[in-house]
């Protein structure tokens, strides 16, 4: 068993994006379709569930058992076909907590009855949590993290995923504190935001015996979709964003006709978006060579990567 | 394209098996679920369909588009998961042609509703026809092959499948004809079994004028099943088995207990079901290494190979 400081050390400052697979609607000797988990602070999340997920995920180091929570963009079969198969497993591997899935409101109406034909003898429950993915709207609140999913463009209702980490309580600043006499059962007071009255009745502000917290680390998944300017100013500022690259720039027809984004859009997207970093994903299976959407992209918005699976990016 | 001779010269002659997947319940990161191509003579059919059998598919040499039947086994998930997935691609790839899907019956209350549910435009049929896997049934038969669905010993209702070719009509002893003096209009007629009666009225039996023709081969896939000596009688003699091997002979105890089977018991079943060759397959994920699988069915029956992802076997 791994030590609580162990955990400290490693598990509690990470946010971090593991690819499952990034290949578009039919999956290819080279990628797997939609998945991906992401790790916060030891709290794990899947984002979409396509076939084989559950495959990608034995391969990869993902820690199985620590995913409660799957959010599900929309409902093609390359973003979802893969949860049967994983709620399956979960039960032989003995889970027993209670696996939430949030997704459109309406894969409910044939999961429900999914489950209930192949599974008689489950021992967890599938807590379904239903959303409307045309409209902007917080999906998964704790106290420190929250998950809001937005629309965007594509054939059938579909949403993006916004996970923004709550800025935590300023820093105390020790030296000031001790400087002016805050006892040690205030701090917490203090932290949060409270001034401090000395015993001769001055008022030290907050600001005075304190630092700025960091502000919380975000990360936005933006697939499948095409160019979508109405989400910049939600996602403004983020410092991961996963886009649909589905296309390079000479088939923006093709991108255009199915309501997905190419390499250009991609990055031009990142750039409006003031985004720190991007990862292309959902890549066609017409390019051999997937350095061409790189190249393409990384012109217009340098801080890109391609997706691959069993990639992981830290913030 | 391919002419016509090249078809008679390879596919013509082929009767082969191509394992895609040979994993037990969950996948491993060495094993895909249970799904195999039988190719007899171009004609291809699918066995059963895991989670992620168009990936194998995809990764195989497999021609997708001429898969028109595809056998379920029985319920499980590792079994027939693949199958949405499967069809949702052969959407997308624009196929016309009609699939046929024989299954357990109860496979389409849930199925038909899937489709209806992600598929409103698929371009092709799924023809389903459903059976019964308590009984001995045909399901499927054509000019030179039939296939028979008959009783495994697995916890929920399973079949296994024997596919057999039809025996040819007896060769002609060319030789023999052009001595007897039939003519060539007639040389079918006595191919199919008839005597020739020459010019004096003499009768030359059918046996003098042919050589017999060689026996149909067969194939019997038996999978997920206890041991089943009630099926022995039926499969007497195939050429090829492929066999549930689960577990190792120490662990037959287990095996017992999930209704499947041991290396010692797949290939005590070859033995007495007089099969000329066995592959062990559906392989638990606890043997890191396989060959102790291998060795102790050896003992009992030498002509066995373990199955794996894209092995090819011929009869």
């Amino acid at each position: 068993m791994r030590s609580f400081f162990v955990l400290l050390a490693t598990d509690m400052e990470k946010f971090q994006i593991t690819i499952l697979g990034c290949g578009s609607a039919t999956p290819s000797p080279k990628h797997f379709t939609s998945s991906q988990v992401v790790d916060i602070r030891g709290k794990l999340f899947m984002v979409d569930c396509g076939e084989g997920t559950q495959i990608q995920l034995r391969r990869s180091r993902v820690a199985f058992a620590r995913i409660n929570h799957i959010f599900i963009s929309h409902l093609h079969g390359d973003h979802c076909f893969g949860l049967l198969g994983m709620i399956s497993t979960f039960g032989l591997l003995g889970r027993t907590a209670p696996l939430f899935i949030h997704a459109p409101q309406q894969l409910w109406s044939i999961l429900e009855q999914e489950i209930e034909f192949y599974y008689h003898d489950l021992e967890f429950k599938v807590e379904f949590q239903g959303f409307d993915p045309a409209k902007t709207t917080v999906v998964y609140d704790d106290r420190s993290l929250t998950v809001t999913a937005f629309p965007l463009r594509h054939r059938v209702p579909c949403a993006g995923f916004l996970f923004r980490e709550k800025p935590t309580a300023d820093h105390l600043d020790r030296e000031a504190a001790d400087f002016y006499g805050v006892p040690q059962w205030d701090y917490t007071r203090i932290k949060e935001g409270g001034d401090f009255t000395a015993k001769d009745g001055t008022v030290i502000p907050h600001s005075s015996l304190t630092k700025p917290a960091e502000p919380g680390r975000s990360y936005a998944y933006c697939c499948d979709t095409a160019y979508n300017p109405s989400m910049i100013q939600l996602i403004k500022g983020v410092d991961l964003m996963y886009h649909d690259c589905t296309y390079a720039d000479e088939d923006a027809e093709r991108a255009k006709k199915h309501f997905h984004s190419t390499s250009v859009e991609a990055a031009r997207t990142a750039k409006e978006a003031e985004a720190k970093r991007l990862i292309l994903g959902h890549f066609s299976a017409r390019y051999n060579d997937e350095s061409i959407l790189l190249d393409e992209a990384t012109a217009i918005f340098p801080e890109t990567v391609l997706a691959k699976e069993n990639l992981t990016v830290s913030i």
